[in-house]
C-alpha cells in the first residue's frame, strides 16, 4: 500500500492518514485552513476541484455533515495516490476521487447537485516563476492546466442556487478572486485575511461565496498563522490541526 | 465669521481648526484614517471629490508635500463653511474649494492634472437607511448625488498617469469597490482593513488604487480604531489625530 518513493502522514485527525510523494506535491497549510474556515455542514454533498492527494476530501471526512464528497484530479498518479489514502482510512462509502479535468467536467458530477465545492487551486501563473514540465508540484503550483477561472466555471456549475463555495488564494489576486466570483454568480458572501503573524502584510485569503447570492460582504478577523518570532503555529491554526491547545 | 449654529474645532494638527455646523454633517474618524494612510508625497497637486466641511484638504494642508488642494463639493452651505475653514486657517493660497458636481467636472479641474485624488464618498445606497431630502447629513451619507461609480469616474479623468487614488468604504463593499475601481483603470494596489477592535469583523476598508497601475495588491496588516473594550483610540489612531502617545 505505501511505495517507497512515498510518505504516509498522520493528518491528526480522527486518526487520518494520507499518502504524500516523498518529492512530489506535498500539501502545505493551506487546505487545513481552507476546512478550518467551512461553517457547520449538514447532510451535504461536496466536490473538491483539483483534489491533488485528497487532503481536502479526507479533512472533510473528518468532519461530521457530509454524506457524499467528490475529489476530482487531473493528474493520474495523484488521483491513483489519494484513491489509496481513501482506502487506507477505510473512507470508500463516503470519498470518491474521480480523474478528470475541470475544464470539461467528468459524467458523475451532475451540474447543480452540490452543496458545496472547494478549492485550493494553482496560485501561480503560467509563465511566473520556474516550472518543469511534468513535475506534480509544478502542476498543482502553476496555471498549466485551467486558471482561476476554470475553477470558478467549474463550481457555478456545480452548484445548487444558494450553494456554498470556498476557495484558499493569493491575497495579492484578491482583485481578481472577488470580481471574476461575481462574473460566475459566486457572490463573495465571508472574507478572511491570512497573515504569517501581527504586523505582517496578509500572504493568502480565504473566501466564502453563494451562489446566485447577494451582498453584503462579511470581512472577518484575520487569521494569523504564527505566534511571536518563531514558526510556532498559534492557537487557532493548532486546533484547527486537532491538536490540543 | 463664526455663526450660532456652528462649532469651531481643533483638528489637533498644526494649530489647524475646522468650522462644523451643529446640527449637520460633522466628520467621523474615517476622512482622519484616509489621510493617515497616505504615503510619502512632493510637490503634488491634489483634488478631494465631495469635500464636505473641507475635513481631507484641511487635514492634507497640515503636511508638507502638496502643492495645491482643490475640494469639490455640491452643496453651497457646506462650500461656504469650508471656504471660511480655509480663510480662519490662512490657507487660500494652499487649499481652494470649489463648489461642483462631481458628475460634470467643473472647469477649474482639468483632466489628467492631477498626481493624487482622494474621496470619502457616501456610504449608502440611495434607498437605504431613512433619509431625510435637503438635510446635509443624508446628502453625505447616501448615494442622492452620484454612487461610487461618479466617484470613481471623477478620479480616473482628473489623475495623470500612475497618479494615485485614495478612497475610505464600506467593508461590506469590498467587492464592487475592487471590481469598479478595476474598471476604471483604478488598479487597486494597497488594501488595509479597519476593525472597530480586535476579534471584531472590518467596517471598513482603506485603499490606494494607481492610475493604469498594474496587479498585485498589497494587504497590509489591519487597522484598529480601539483598544480594549471601551472607546479609548489605539496608540496609532491617536497618532493620526497628531495627539502625543
Amino acid at each position: 500500500m505505501i511505495r517507497s518513493d512515498e510518505t504516509l502522514d498522520d493528518l491528526t485527525i480522527n486518526g487520518l492518514k494520507i499518502l504524500q510523494a516523498k518529492n512530489g506535491y506535498r500539501f502545505s497549510v493551506d487546505p487545513v485552513l481552507l476546512c478550518g474556515f467551512i461553517t457547520a455542514a449538514h447532510n451535504l454533498r461536496v466536490a473538491d476541484l483539483g483534489s491533488g492527494n485528497g487532503i481536502i476530501p479526507l479533512l472533510l471526512a473528518g468532519r461530521a455533515g457530509f454524506r457524499e464528497i467528490y475529489g476530482v484530479e487531473i493528474q493520474s498518479a495523484m488521483v491513483e495516490r489519494a484513491r489509496r489514502s481513501v482506502h487506507l482510512n477505510r473512507l470508500e462509502a463516503l470519498v470518491k476521487i474521480i480523474h478528470g479535468d475541470i475544464r470539461e467536467l467528468p459524467a458523475e458530477l451532475k451540474e447543480q447537485s452540490f452543496d458545496l465545492v472547494t478549492a485550493n487551486p494553482p496560485y501561480r501563473n503560467q509563465g511566473s516563476g520556474r516550472v518543469a514540465t511534468g513535475d506534480e508540484r509544478a502542476m498543482a503550483r502553476h496555471e498549466l492546466c485551467g486558471g482561476l477561472d476554470s475553477f470558478l466555471r467549474a463550481a457555478s456549475s456545480l452548484l445548487v442556487s444558494g450553494g456554498r463555495f470556498y476557495i484558499v488564494y493569493l491575497a495579492e489576486r484578491l482583485t481578481e478572486l472577488l470580481a471574476e466570483m461575481r462574473c460566475f454568480r459566486l457572490e463573495p458572501k465571508r472574507l478572511r485575511m491570512v497573515h504569517s503573524r501581527a504586523g505582517e502584510p496578509a500572504r493568502m485569503v480565504l473566501l466564502e461565496g453563494r451562489k446566485n447570492g447577494k451582498p453584503p460582504l462579511k470581512i472577518e478577523p484575520p487569521l494569523y498563522l504564527y505566534s511571536g518570532l518563531g514558526r510556532s503555529y498559534t492557537k487557532e491554526v493548532l486546533a484547527m490541526y486537532g491538536l490540543a491547545v
